[in-house]
């Protein structure tokens, strides 16, 4: 049997309340002084919490494997990351609030300016304004509705960015990405990477020529490329496995996304940090599973930054005492993966996760870092048996087996 | 999706070179003063590089599974010990040099010594000289050609030993053994273990009455055992998965056989542990992932002499400088299974790693042995998964999704 049918054989719906505070990127190697870069931030709330809470470190996805964040999500959501796989562009789409059918494919857009023979100059049109941008896609969404038979929905996003779903028959995400990906070179059309593909790509290449047709004479956008077609995924819904009502608190479109795919609501959650834990106070009374998702600190480690991470964290820290507030059953503290600022990228290491409940066999951890983390009481784990766990200290599992 | 086809997916060739320093038998148990071998040898070049590295333990095949050379080495390897299995026949066949091909069965030969009815008096035929067995299979070679349809080839081994191949059509590895066990028994045939056996066990027999003939009237050597029944077993190469351009350092053939089916080069490395050190810096710019074998560590382990394993460790630390002179991207040190000298021989106990890298969450380890590697940074993984995290460490590795 596998965990997932066995937690929602086990699961209940009791009322407890859980938060999920993800830390985009958390994870870390010591920099300049030989500390991380949690080790070094200043973080006097989770240090005070992690003293009553149980610490540990979650492998995402394997160990050895750098995750997207995708798949990081996805883990600490409940799921298997090599079981469920989704696609950037299905992200995407949904973050934008593009519906995304069974049979439909979705890709991202990116506007681009073009020669008349066809070679891409600016794959990103100049990075035009977000206004201006959209009213391009208004342009297009009222010229071009449909495209050999199949339905065409625009999205609009920010700066070149758009996203496009298709509808119809016979339709495949198996289509390599219609863009040449350097500038100066000739135009690289949609293709199929396995036969079912076919009428997807040539859908696609004729989508993106009806397109350079409408925008004749426009500068700098006056043409588009096309990535990651992607369908929607069967995948169970977290609502229906886990008997919660998860809500996610997140301001990026593809985190968004990823909740709406497996089944959270999104809301509004604004902008700034602050609007962001404010906003879990406010949608207190509708929702049972919270999850509040901080980008910046991933930012600021993809830039290499240790003091802008460090930073971060130390933000992150002060806001903390407004989720404490709400008196949760159970708050987690921890990142879809590792992004060391010495590597300016994802990584491979395991994930610090702080677990405060009533039920934890703590006392013994001084701080919230890796070194805590990795001797800490809640072991080493994989991530996708997080969300189990949180269950667990919610008591919204039922004994397994008489 | 399975790991190794999640690997193959994400490998990629970027030149950094990696080693892996296997010590046969490395895990210990405290012997005489409490201590294991690793903690009482003195090993200086080995601590200090402990400070800057990961430790961990590695599981080779499971919990309480005690690992023969194969499964261990296998996971070394990146294979799942439980999913792969290779018979000690065909890695000895390949450590003499013997080409196994599809449907092939090899065995190991033993020379024995047989009386008129069929009564073994001596296993081993008084374990005859290298030299002197090689002209005995010289004699057979020229004169069994074939049995029932089935070609014969022979390869000369240590002592009393030898290598014989069967190509033809039906045959099976499931054989047993053609040996009585015990001196001053009857011969025991050989027989199919599964009904697909039955052609390989008929001509086994037949092979092993025809050895006896032609040999009639000499001594001590006047017939043969036939043992370790394997044909070829259908592996990925790892070079092929892991985009490694991969070579063995090795002095003992089973390892060297072992190397080369899973597509290892297999090279001339000395007979001395200074040779065999040596040898990596001659072999440096040729390729990239090193596997360095060092037998005397589980030799002096399964003698039950404590002492002596303890020195081969301190010979080893010595050597050590040669190869970190060298600059490795990656350096592990660990072990293909436990072999405490209290036991005299293999263990199930998880075995000591040390691996080095630029991106180690490392700096709080004293010293290379049992107890730091239970505390370190490198946690307790499975040994199937330590190529993947050498692979990642040395930055091969593309992340896994977006």
């Amino acid at each position: 049997m596998k965990r997932m049918d066995i937690l929602k054989s086990l699961a209940t719906d009791n009322g407890k309340k859980m938060i999920l505070l993800v830390m985009d990127g958390i994870g870390g190697l010591p920099g300049p002084e030989g500390k991380t870069e949690l080790e070094a931030a200043a973080t006097p709330n989770m240090d005070a919490l992690a003293r009553k809470s149980e610490l540990g470190l979650l492998d995402m996805v394997d160990v050895g494997i750098t995750p997207g964040s995708g798949p990081g999500h996805l883990s600490l959501f409940g799921y298997d990351p090599m079981e469920f796989s989704i696609g950037r562009g299905i992200l995407e789409a949904m973050g934008v609030g593009a519906l995304v059918g069974p049979g439909d494919v979705c890709a991202r857009g990116n506007f681009c300016t073009r020669s008349d023979d066809d070679v891409i100059t600016d794959r990103r049109a100049g990075r035009i304004p977000t206004e201006k941008s959209a009213l391009v896609v208004k342009k297009l969404a009222e010229s071009i509705k449909e495209i050999n038979g199949v339905r065409v929905t625009f999205y609009p996003g920010k700066e070149h960015r758009f996203v496009v779903v298709f509808s119809g028959e016979g339709l495949s995400e198996n289509v390599a990405d219609a863009d040449p990906q350097q500038e100066g070179s000739p135009m690289r059309w949609a293709r199929p990477t396995v036969s079912d593909g076919e009428r997807m790509a040539d859908v696609a290449n004729a989508f993106i020529k009806k397109v350079a047709e409408v925008l004749k004479g426009e500068a700098p956008a006056n043409g588009c490329l096309l990535r990651g077609f992607s369908s929607a995924p069967d995948i169970p819904l977290m609502g229906d496995v886990y008997k919660i009502k998860p809500v996610a608190v997140a301001t990026y479109p593809m985190y968004k996304g990823l909740a709406k795919l497996v089944g959270m609501n999104v809301v509004e959650a604004g902008e700034t940090l602050d609007q962001l834990f404010d906003s879990v106070g406010r949608l207190w009374s509708d929702y049972d599973y919270f999850y509040v998702h901080v980008k910046y600190t991933d930012s600021r480690g993809e830039d290499g930054d240790f003091e802008g991470k460090k930073k971060v964290v130390e933000t992150v820290d002060a806001l903390l005492p407004r989720l404490l507030a709400l008196s949760p059953d159970v708050l987690v503290i921890t990142g879809d993966h590792s992004t060391p600022s010495v590597m300016s990228g994802h990584s491979w290491h395991p994930v610090p996760f702080l677990l405060a409940s009533e039920f934890v066999r703590g006392g013994d951890s001084k701080s919230f870092d890796e070194r805590e983390c990795r001797i800490g009481a809640g072991g080493r784990i994989e991530a996708k048996k997080l969300l189990g766990l949180m269950l667990a200290h919610a008591r919204r599992l039922d004994k397994f087996g008489a």
